[in-house]
């Protein structure tokens, strides 16, 4: 995606606004460090930006939030050291504007849903002449909100706050959503006449577009879908964030042919891939970094992140599969087995209970239930290699750094420590020894000293 | 369910179209092999027709659905080679129709949700002397459809399609749902006499009610619930599908005495069968074949197929009852047990951490955590044999073929791969060797090691 | 929270109205007994009753029910030996009003929703000079219900009940809910005047409005939100109250600073307490008795019950902690483990495949995946000891009563039964055998034993 027009040469700079507390989601992070769909709600909207083509950004923050400031790295940041408002706000970056940008476009870090269409699409608006561009919508109930009065060529001539309307005012429906382009060439300019003469003596970026048509200068808008523009001032907030988050990538994944059977049970990632004919079962969470293949069915409960899943594969119920596992085209993992730094080959299978840490498991081999690779030791982690075709039979520890060889077979109940080279057969378990009749005496016994009596 | 009406001596001909690609669900399979609560979309149609009584079943296929012709078997397919229209499909079963039915039945694979009782009131309704019956419905927004213009006497006189009614007509809320019963007797003439003199130049089934007309015949209607008619031609649609029949399904299982805690979070299949006072908690997922008894408790994030639990069983958390799971009264199978292809007799328990394939339990047998049936060798499946109140240690490995007596105790740890006979003591494990105050400099080794240093 | 009237010396006394079979919930036990958020309805009720200081109570039920009176000691109960209406079942409890109460407030079993506050309420409108106080809603269909007729002053002059009601009356949107609040001096005269004049032959309470209006008594009113006379008769009645207990449950959590990524899918305890910037992701169910520290991370598909977590601690994803389980600060619990009855200490990790039972383990100790607490021998439960910074090697069994010292170390896959002293290594697994080469002719032999050459 591109802003639609590559004539402009001075670059757009990005002033994202991120200062807000958020007293209200009561929280000791700043509001926009909130997740949904696994990335902060200002990773969204810098991840919008960017995806207008716009490269310049400076992110303003409030005094003390290190965090933040590192989280938008390598963003260079802005401090707005006290709240004077939402243009006051955009001023903390004034040096980046003052360095020359062909467009100033503001945007707000608590509305993680704002997409790339919709700001390249007020960038084009600035771009038809106009001093200022801003972003409208048309929430289903407009009454607390700034309207837009428009001027008989369409342009925008003036938003009017919610308490100042009249009555044929009050009846618009499209309304202020904050979010402006401004000409580079003008902004500051424009930016230091907005006053502070109102009833909280803040200065209001909304004002721009009255400084803006005083000077003689054009106005217009572009008009976004209502739900881009859901802001975040609560954690209920935000669960509805996160739900129409959710909605639209579920959308996403069915319309290139995913079923997800239960689409309200399937969390996914802005960046899950799932392949064609892919079948996603109800209850499953993706995490951040998934890529999925063709023909593959992902059962219920399972919970992958950044992973790979190669085409025909089946995976779960209540697989996990953590970062670096990579599964090969028809591997099976299967209930209660979990997947860490893990590469299974084509059609190797790990189905029941076992965990595969920091592993290379070769083609078509078999982990047996239970099997558990012993990747650490206190210290560090340690790689257990399996050949192609090995046969690990349940309930085995292997203790890493450890290898057994290509067509290899191990028996149950061992524990492998040393290396097992292939087409061998290892074995490490005692010798059963039983006792028979003895159980009676036996639960004699147990129940005396349960019963204090021995 | 029957039609209603045995005094027609020769049988309903049903015909079922699913000759569409479905490219707009972008997969490589027909759409009607597309599943709904675990069945496919024309699986659940095949199922509707035979609740009404219906055994002659042609499906109308298109060309190279090998897969689809194999589905519906033992039911014959007849293929329709080319996309001329509705009618067309229908007439790919000229053959079967020649070859005389009371009735001829024409429904969709495509309408999963289209129940017996519909179907029968249809059939009845075309004995009521009607050449043709036609299902109507009532949308939500019937502008898309076509209208049902009822004459005099209630009959149906035409369709009107949508571009074509008067503003009168287009205040009908009776549409048209295509699935239609002909007059076995007169079909082929009527069907032979649809045009295809419309901007596509496609043979429409609609038209046949205006053909039946013009030669002097009554039609006839009969009307669905609307969510019976809900189509699918996207995944989106598949879901939306699924949650409908979810919803039918969790309604009936409400309504026969079983508490579902929160029934939106409980996947059910067409033939899950839940006892009275059997509590499902939140998040369980029921795949086809399972019969659950009374007062059994079904906890969070358990998931059946395949599977029979006895009255007063405990299942779950996280328990996997896979095909060939049969629980006897009041056993329990606890978090991450997965049982497969094996009985537990009443009052067994499995209740931590357990893999158990192919195996028969007790009645009132212990099995510990962790415990493994090691069934596979990598060619075959052997079975283990557990007895009445044996109690097998946390953490053993059954290497089967084996078999633990009755009353047996089986100690922690143990790797048990020959018989042991009832009321035995069983152990297979090593003794635990200590060697005291040797940590620090063990640690020191591996930290050594860790850091390259030896 | 208080009835907010102090001056009254005599006591209130509630009497819950329990007796219903109801019989449309198919169910063996008395539907007050069925469950909401883990509690029964009648505990709900219960537990509103005592939130508004009311101490005494009696609850009515039904010949037989012997369980339900188990359930709601150490209230006393009373019996309504059969059928004759609601005034007949509060004269079920005679004896007690006769005792002598400042009020007495009737109150339903099947209705778990009612507030504390809404109670307070009505018992603040009965002291405002009333001798019946009764409470109303305003549903959204209010066409089935008696409708609240006004006086000139805002008193109740009347209830009409639907089949009586004029056009007017019709139209008024205040209904009966028929909790009531009745001056305790007068209640027996009250109630003894209600007749059963009417088509059932039944004495109904709402009638009371009527006999205390003829007495030339005054009866007010008190008003609740429609959601908390959400009553119980079937068993998607039963799944409709606990969506909205739910949705209270995670407004709540959510209000107080606790992020649930996807509220829908999470399900709380009425006694639920999580900590400010806990994040709850979804799918995740907590049982009774649970409080969750700050900062702390609940991953998907956990399950939680009496448990405690301390602040930072990491729990999920598929995380059972069952009662006592106490983790401490920091603490990790990772995938498909299950605590019981065990403490862990600050900073100590069970990540994967293990059962902590009956134990306590030290701070920053280390617990192998798959590791099991022998906890049960058939009898008895025996303690697992594990010290501070101990290393408990993958796949081992702990057979209890059994101690780890602090820094020990336990090597992979061994059996412990015996005491490892603080600082020493402990192992306890046989040494491996590899055979070299002849996993070709193991292969043969099995393959040949599968088919039943050998």
């Amino acid at each position: 995606m591109t802003t639609g027009d590559n004539r402009t040469t001075a670059p757009t700079l990005a002033i994202v606004l991120a200062a807000g507390e958020g007293t209200r989601m009561r929280s000791t992070q700043p509001k926009v460090m909130h997740k949904v769909a696994g990335r902060t709600m200002v990773g969204h909207v810098l991840d919008a930006v960017a995806g207008a083509g716009v490269t310049d950004v400076v992110v303003v923050v409030g005094p003390g939030m290190e965090a933040l400031a590192k989280a938008v790295a390598p963003h260079p940041i802005a401090i707005q050291q006290d709240r004077r408002g939402t243009a006051h706000a955009v001023l903390a970056a004034r040096d980046a504007i003052a360095a020359g940008a062909g467009d100033v476009l503001v945007v707000f870090g608590d509305t993680p849903l704002v997409s790339s269409e919709t700001i390249g699409r007020l960038l084009a608006e600035r771009r038809q002449g106009a001093a200022v561009a801003v972003l409208g919508f048309r929430p289903a109930d407009p009454s607390p909100y700034g309207r837009f009065v428009l001027d008989a060529d369409g342009g925008l001539a003036r938003i009017v706050e919610a308490k100042d309307a009249t009555e044929d005012e009050r009846r618009i429906g499209l309304c202020n959503a904050g979010l402006m382009a401004i000409d580079g060439a003008r902004a500051l300019d424009l930016l230091d006449r907005v006053g502070c003469d109102n009833a909280k003596g803040e200065f209001y970026l909304t004002d721009l577009v009255a400084v803006a048509r005083a000077a003689g200068a054009a106005c217009r808008f572009a008009e976004a879908p209502v739900e881009e523009l859901m802001g975040v001032n609560t954690r209920a907030d935000l669960a509805a964030a996160e739900a129409a988050m959710q909605d639209r990538l579920r959308r996403r994944a069915m319309a290139e042919g995913t079923t997800l059977v239960a689409p309200e049970t399937v969390f996914l990632a802005a960046d899950t891939r799932l392949g064609r004919d892919t079948v996603v079962h109800p209850h499953v969470v993706f995490g951040p970094g998934v890529t999925v293949g063709e023909g593959v069915e992902i059962r219920a409960f399972s919970h992958l992140e950044q992973a790979t899943v190669g085409d025909g594969a089946i995976v779960g119920p209540y697989a996990r599969l953590r970062p670096g596992a990579e599964l090969g085209a028809g591997a099976h993992v299967g209930n209660f087995v979990e997947i860490k730094a893990a590469t299974l080959g084509p059609g190797a299978k790990a189905n029941h209970l076992a965990y595969i840490g920091d592993a290379t498991v070769g083609a078509g081999a078999n982990i047996g239930a239970g099997t558990i690779t012993c990747n650490y030791d206190g210290f560090g982690k340690y790689r257990t290699e399996i050949g192609a075709g090995a046969f690990i039979g349940s309930n085995t520890a292997l203790v890493a750094p450890v290898s057994v060889g290509a067509g290899a077979i191990v028996g149950a109940g061992s524990v492998i420590t040393e290396t097992v080279p292939d087409e061998s057969l290892a074995i490490g378990r005692s010798r059963q020894a039983t006792k028979p009749g003895v159980a009676p005496a036996y639960r004699a016994l147990r129940r005396a000293r349960r019963e204090g009596k021995v």
